[in-house]
């Protein structure tokens, strides 16, 4: 990121004993930023609160955090922010000081819009041969710790394929390596449950209540990735791209579908103004 | 740690863009210092090098980390090293740079025996709450993302308590929090397999090579935690303890059993003092 600013203070390190670095020891959010605005902040200083009770952490200071994004972004026209908070600084050992001085940074760097054709034709969606930890416990939140992504990232260089498609270890699918996954079949949206895997994506969340506003189904379910139909829509969503319809995916071509464009229009008009006509 | 070197310079700090502190991107290991020499050394970067060979990640100076750890060791009569492998710093996202140039720190800190009764008596084993991740792409790694183990750690404060065990979903036993788990039974050595979780210990190689050197069968396998009976012998391994038998574990006291005796004999003969009798 351009800027960081540690506990408030600008800085470019983190003490090697901080226990994020030493044991993935907390979580993050990542923020767009759009001329000049933090984009659903709330949401996601809630998921970060919900998180930092999950792991036992102080509670982190909201208002300070939300002002400190906020005076951070107003100079950017199109960038992400983004917080990270971890356990602070602690002795060697998996256990947690008794009383945990947690440390917060806030970065942020300009960024660009993403090609209008993943919006108007859509992206092509690779399927990841690295599967996703699952694990009851964290599943949802959006902890430090993300090698399985890292991993699956690393199997592609094409620059035509703009996301990977990840499975459980049954060979059900979880997620994109940075997006939540959707399919729309019979008037119905369909996305992955986060019951055991998976990040409760902000802009997951958005969607879902799009779509309920305007009478469409929502279920969260567990779907095996050779029962996807090919005239099932299929998208993925994250908090810096809005929806990417998928336009490819396991060798054959799809055309964004209605249900997505009429998903990408709300969304438009609510203010992710990447995923307009 | 007392001391830390980064890429061979005394250092506090990382930078805020590492990859290992941004998404757990790198491998750890931690290195039991005894009469100033670093234990195992050459296993620990052995492991340390089929971790960096299955994150992608260019090799790491093996020399220069042995020379390294053993000087700083040189000055510590009991104590622990640390290495810290990332693959360095990097632009925002999962996707790791086309050339990363990891980094590497080495951390060392005085430590102390633990209480004779761990090895005389054995130690309260708890059952942990939390399960652990599953994940075949990085089972066995000592990667950094450690937050099962420290949620584990954290259900519990009884000083009484020394170690917890973790089961995978299914509650099949995995290891404990910082250990590696073994049971004997039949005259047979059983450890959990590490094909889809846990830490390959260098502790527990070393102890299925001592146990097959004197003719005790070894096997890896899957147990369910309800499965372990009364009179199996129950240990713990780990590199900074050597072997702990249970002596407690789900309201029942058990004895160090005639197996775990005879390992911990070899051990402290083989230069783990610590379990000598």
């Amino acid at each position: 990121m351009t800027v960081w600013r540690t506990d408030g203070v600008t800085s470019e390190t983190v003490p090697i004993d901080d226990r994020g670095f030493q044991y993935g020891d907390g979580l993050f959010e990542t923020i767009a930023v759009r001329r000049g605005v933090p984009r659903y902040l709330d949401a996601h200083l809630r998921r970060l609160a919900a998180g930092i009770a999950r792991l036992g952490m102080p509670r982190a200071p909201e208002s300070a955090l939300a002002d400190e994004v906020t005076s951070l972004a107003a100079g950017y026209d199109f960038g992400v922010a983004k917080i990270i908070i971890t356990r602070g600084s602690g002795p060697r050992g998996y256990r947690a000081p008794a009383a945990p001085v947690p440390r917060r940074m806030v970065g942020i760097v300009a960024s660009e819009p993403a090609p209008r054709q993943h919006y108007e034709r859509g992206i092509e969606l690779r399927l990841c041969r690295t599967r996703i930890s699952t694990n009851p416990a964290t599943a949802g939140f959006k902890t430090l710790g993300r090698l399985d992504q890292v991993l699956a990232r690393s199997e592609w260089d094409d620059p035509q394929i703009a996301e990977g498609l990840m499975l459980d270890a049954e060979g059900c699918i979880v997620s994109g390596t940075m997006s939540n996954f959707f399919f729309v079949r019979d008037e119905c949206l369909c996305t992955p449950s986060l019951a055991s895997a998976g990040v409760a994506g902000i802009m997951r969340a958005t969607v879902m209540e799009q779509a309920r506003d305007i009478g469409i189904a929502v279920r969260e379910t567990r779907v095996h990735c050779n029962d996807l139909r090919d005239d099932d829509e299929l998208f993925v969503t994250n908090s810096q791209i809005g929806i990417w319809p998928v336009g490819r995916f396991r060798d054959r071509s799809r055309e964004p579908g209605a249900v997505t464009r009429s998903l990408m229009r709300r969304l438009a008009a609510a203010g992710v103004e990447e995923c307009r006509p």
